[in-house]
């Protein structure tokens, strides 16, 4: 029978195991590493319209019944009083002691039906909350496609694109057949797309405006071909964005996929969880990667208002999970605040020139466009011998010519601050297979605003992108 | 109607068509990208074991019939007189002019029964050669995976692996329930896999022996889990090489697997062929990149003393295609002569570095491991003013912590010599949808022997990597 997550950290600290995950890299499984080049597709999601093919790497967890709305009102953070039908939300689940799990996009699909869209952290969450709650709610799992399908097919319940970009609207607008419905952010409505109505959610990633679709997965090719079509009418060079420059996105716009979940802690319902995750889940098998290495797993969570989710939080509600740790920790001194970190160009090059050096010690390989090697990451940042913050997502932008992180700060950290970012693994690396051996070495970062893109903190909508 | 290859090039310059299709990069589909990570995956062919899935990125094609041995023998320069069954050969076909079109391995299965492997080229031209002669031969043929599948299931004939490293016959032992007839390179016998008897060619690509096995698709992860299994069970830490470290075991053991096939010059035969190949076809929608600009597509050209393949003539043979032309180029002057071209660190840190100047020219980005963009590769290679060779296909090698290419260069040239590479095509980049806007620039090279591994130099077989 399948360990329980609870058995593995019976026998083992959890930091070390999870460190030292046989995983792999955390994969966007699906789609071709490129189309164009993923310069080029970096490019084009500034600059002409790119086609994210999302049909993959992300969980999909319906939730159908009398009780949808109180449920998930109960399992996540947010305001739900003006979640009307049409709208979205970026949904987000923490643990009773305050700790961030996650976060989906969840979709109203219907007065009792919603749909939600994410990592596994969040999925997991919400079918446990389902299977230990009274709540009359069916609950339905479409875990993301496997990471290495090696020839067999892959089926889906949904495609999911989403197109972007100074153009997109022009090709929108060739799709219809007409002119497309004024959308607000993060409002769904309908448009057609050759001979199909499908759903479209206002959205935006690396800063332009946007839509987000999706519909039967059988559906993929005739959409994605017919969308395709439209450009070329139109005159627009849109872009197919590969799964290599796809995960870049965020850094130039600032969202942070990939916390670790604040599950590992907390006894009670906590422990009754961990119990119930198998050896397979994400939380069990997934993996920490990074310089920052601390016996206490909690020393890796984050919670909402560090991540600028703050404002998300439904205080009217009468409760949901976590609501009194949250009032806790709402203005603490102790909560670090989001940054972008930019990285130094020489110390990346002293970094890739040491391997280049045949017999001499080389540092952590910095790949490109994505350097993370982990599901979770967390590099240490130093202001002299003290850690101030923690590196978790990082990424290159050709946009930007630079190398990019988001993560967290402590208060006293000022955007212009150079910081030293810790690069690579203690004791030559751990035992992750997405680890070469290498030595420890240091990268000067400069504090930046979170978004770093011009473009995204002056034309993204109103959310937690530009909100401090 | 699909146009021809001859409609197109009587309609643009070939060269130009070539260097500006927008098939995008040449693709290594249906693996994985990484298992592990790409520098631990290179380490392990040299250091202890891996598993090279061969399964997509070759055509096969399969020739039949009483007049079997006699075509071959006709469209290949190769000398047949010593091809028992069992055995294996490197199949190198020239045009009449004595151009290399391609080469695939080639086995014998039966009396008159062979397999080609490898890529397009060679296909086309033994299929074309069937239809045009008169040969009692049947030829069927299994193209490759589908670049780009998107979720759908791909079908091979074969499945096909090949098992390499110093602790490669561990596992052989383990999964043939004993010891491993002796079989000499390039030889093919049986082993057991479990409960399948596959059959198993000696060979070795990165220098270490190993075997290449093969059988029905069907029971493609029958066996590969029997092998990883197996590995377990002898201690040895096996390695599942990725697509992005696939290609570049070449530049360690001097292969160069994409000439262009000089098929694009002649008239007669030549001419027709071209109007047999499709605008879909790899001659018509390929892509050549690099610094090398010339009018004349022969310039691209290579012939097979050039490659090293001249000892494998057939001279012997009454008649093959290009025996007369070959008569002529035997010993020529103009001969040029492979290489290894090991690429300056300090110069690779320059075009690196210029990607993270804002604001200021890039150079073409040099992508890890694998840089090549295009299916050929034609770099410039300069002494002073003058051009005396070319970069036709490279890699990064962790093992040797230095890029490198393989090539040709004109007889002057020795090995020691520092040269220059041009890198990046001429006014700002072609058209090829894998280019990036850049301006070019120059990396020294130092002239190295071929194959630069010393390992490959000293252990591998006798064969055409190590004659000079």
């Amino acid at each position: 029978m399948a360990k329980s997550l609870e058995q593995i950290m019976q026998e083992t600290n959890i930091v070390t195991h999870l460190r030292n995950s046989k995983i792999g890299m955390y994969i966007y499984p699906g789609v071709a590493p490129e189309f164009t080049n993923w310069r080029s597709e970096q490019m084009a999601w500034r600059d002409s319209v790119v086609l994210y093919d999302q049909s993959h790497h992300m969980d999909e967890v319906t939730v159908e019944g009398p009780d949808a709305q109180a449920f998930l009102a109960h399992v996540g953070i947010n305001d739900f009083g003006n979640f009307d039908m049409g709208r979205a939300k970026h949904f987000v689940p923490v643990t009773p002691a305050g700790h961030v799990i996650g976060d989906h996009i969840i979709f109203r699909l219907d007065e009792n039906k919603y749909v939600t869209v994410g990592r596994a952290p969040t999925s997991n969450w919400i079918m446990f909350q389902a299977a230990i709650g009274k709540w009359n709610v069916k609950v339905s799992h479409d875990p993301r496609s496997d990471s290495r399908p090696d020839g067999k097919a892959i089926y889906r319940t949904h495609y999911r694109f989403q197109i972007q970009g100074p153009d997109a609207d022009k090709i929108f607008e060739e799709v219809n057949g007409g002119p497309v419905p004024e959308i607000k952010f993060f409002h769904v409505d309908t448009i057609n797309i050759g001979s199909r109505k499908v759903q479209a959610l206002r959205h935006g990633m690396a800063g332009a405006p946007g839509l987000e679709i999706w519909g039967p997965y059988a559906d993929k090719s005739y959409i994605q071909s017919t969308i395709a079509e439209a450009a070329k009418k139109v005159g627009v060079e849109m872009h197919f964005v590969g799964s290599r420059a796809y995960s870049t996105n965020t850094v130039e716009s600032g969202w942070i996929p990939s916390p670790l979940p604040g599950i590992y802690t907390g006894d009670g319902m906590m422990k009754d969880y961990r119990e119930w995750l198998t050896e397979q889940s994400y939380e069990a098998a997934g993996s920490i990667g990074g310089s920052y290495v601390s016996d206490n797993i909690e020393d890796y969570y984050v919670n909402p208002f560090e991540l600028g989710y703050g404002f998300y939080i439904g205080w009217k509600k009468d409760d949901f999970i976590g609501k009194d740790a949250l009032t806790k920790m709402k203005g603490a001194s102790s909560n670090r605040k989001k940054v972008t970190f930019e990285w130094n160009a020489e110390d990346v090059m002293k970094v890739i020139a040491s391997n280049f050096a045949p017999g001499e010690k080389n540092y952590k390989w910095i790949d490109f466009p994505q350097p993370n090697y982990a599901s979770s990451t967390a590099d240490k940042v130093m202001q002299g011998d003290k850690m101030v913050g923690m590196s978790m997502f990082n990424g290159y932008s050709f946009n930007e010519r630079c190398l990019l992180s988001l993560g967290v700060v402590d208060q006293s950290v000022e955007v212009g601050d150079v910081l030293e970012m810790v690069w690579g693994e203690p004791d030559g690396g751990s035992k992750k297979t997405s680890v070469e051996p290498h030595e420890q070495t240091t990268i000067r970062v400069r504090v930046s605003p979170t978004p770093y893109s011009t473009e995204a903190r002056t034309n993204y909508a109103d959310s937690w992108r530009t909100k401090t």
